[in-house]
């Protein structure tokens, strides 16, 4: 068989079409037949070659849904199951980390459209282990995002054990934020959203956040030195870390879920004073995806989303480049 | 009643003999007569003026133990016990942190020489909710360093779950770096020590180390690179940042316990590969010294300490500021 899809031929290039045939089929392997593809910050990352591990012809995509068409043998999915598909492709399944279900930090994991090809395609083909079946009840435009954005901002609320009552920070407004928001309200937090844009401020408003302020005005975040619990920050840019990490209670937790460039800078005294947390996140492990999945089911939730045929991929793309999407593209075939 | 002990009359002078008239007992305060006080590196930023914090003439100590002489009416322990007596003299004991048993964090603790006259003397009045019964077993000189090194270092190790078959990374062999070490190998944690001190690499090995290296050299330091489950900080120094935190394995905790001057640096990038938290921790809270008290009389952990008369207390000051002491200073009365 012959997969059609949209590559970029090198860094920082238009997509082009693009057909390929897959890899075999593999025992544990599904193809599963792609109906909708979100777009994460990350694929255009990857077709800028901004993390150096970009190999051309790129085929991006790692939020996707669709239908099994075929299986290998020792495969537990089913032909015509509806499925969703993130970040990880593979692991080895044997080491600590993979055995402690950790499998998103195994060191010889995977990643779905990095040296393999990816979600904006006709087809995939992929190991079923990291194929997570839909229920009904979720929407599949909606849903796509969650594979990747949603497990991204759901692994550190779990992690961190963030609960009714706590009164939670997001910076960012996008794609994981408005999830994050959805998740936290639907959990009983209290939600801040810092953002720099003024009409994010009311959108944030709309969505369920109880109050929302300027990200970049040192006077806002200050107002709430030493209120926040967790403060799960989704946004790629520099920050006023001391005057965020000051908006912890004690033992609180700064939560990096995007890679803001140069170097993050505070002094020690604020990790010492209030027993301050500061820490990263990477992705969702397949059992946090399962625990995601069911959660959005039970509470109705998905991403807020643009749709757009896969063959208007490059205007997708510009559009998130700009950050006009309101708050996730997702194409469909 | 009067009070003898020893005083800083102003910033980094020596200190003097200082009589005093204690504020009245109050109905939740104890008299306790002092037989130890160990010398805590505090006790020297307190003297410096370090903190901005100090009132003179400032009595230092904080690791005491002695004998209860004086109750008031509402106080739960009896004259004649032997107790021990740490940083924190008191605490609301009303706020969220306290109710959560984290007096510790509680915004308006007290503590015990700061404002207050603390342990380098013959006697002290304080909170006795803030005051610990001793065991029999347990041996007053080696005792009264952990009332706040070992608790300072035990915590940490609690909050973070550190048990048996961790491999641990002790980055200093002093006071608290000697007793993490000696409470790690009783948990059953593996520790490599990383020390600057080229004498103190045998001790490390001598005091159950399973490795000790270089805490200032790179090629020793990145030898253990993603190989450690939890670094505990007891050096208030500049560090190689990036390459500690690359010590760790995923979901990794990098532990301050002592503050180091300038800014902490390191690219973002190195909290999202990997998971790795940052975090400082702050003494500990009564719950936490009662349970540190009990893993200390279980195991007989004691400091190793060299104990001097009182009124040597500036000689004994000394040796610590040189950095000579094995492993902790206790003064007697």
């Amino acid at each position: 068989m012959i997969v059609s899809g949209y590559a970029a031929p090198a860094a920082k290039e238009a997509l082009v079409p693009f057909t390929y045939e897959p890899a075999p089929l593999g025992p544990k392997d599904v193809e599963v037949e792609i109906t909708h593809c979100g777009i994460c910050h990350s694929d255009i990352h990857l077709i800028d070659n901004d993390w150096s591990t970009s190999v051309y012809p790129l085929v991006p995509g790692h939020e996707i849904v669709g239908r099994i068409v075929a299986r290998g043998d020792e495969c537990a999915l089913s032909p015509g199951q509806r499925v969703g598909i993130g970040w990880q492709r593979s692991a080895c399944l044997q080491c600590e980390q993979c055995l402690a279900g950790r499998e998103n930090l195994c060191p010889t994991q995977q990643a779905t459209c990095v040296r393999h090809k990816g979600g904006f395609a006709t087809h995939i083909r992929t190991d079923s282990r990291f194929v997570f079946p839909l229920p009904e009840a979720l929407e599949s435009a909606a849903t796509a995002p969650l594979l990747c954005g949603g497990a991204t901002v759901f692994a550190p609320i779990r992690r961190w054990g963030v609960g009714p009552g706590a009164h939670v920070g997001i910076v960012g407004l996008g794609g994981l934020g408005h999830l994050a928001l959805r998740f936290l309200r639907a959990m009983g937090c209290r939600v801040t959203v810092f953002t720099s844009s003024s009409t994010k401020r009311d959108e944030a408003l709309h969505l369920g956040a109880e109050s929302a302020v300027s990200s970049v005005t040192p006077r806002e975040i200050r107002a709430f030195t030493s209120r926040l619990d967790f403060v799960l920050c989704t946004v790629p840019a520099r920050l006023d870390w001391v005057g965020y990490l000051q908006t912890l209670k004690p033992n609180g937790v700064f939560c990096l879920v995007g890679a803001p460039p140069g170097l993050i800078q505070f002094p020690a005294s604020l990790l010492l004073t209030g027993q301050r947390v500061v820490c990263g996140s990477d992705i969702g492990s397949p059992g946090v995806i399962r625990e995601m999945l069911a959660f959005a089911t039970e509470h109705r939730i998905g991403a807020q989303v643009e749709i757009v045929p896969m063959s208007e991929v490059n205007a997708a793309l510009a559009r998130v480049r700009q950050n006009l999407v309101r708050y996730r593209m997702v194409l469909t075939n």
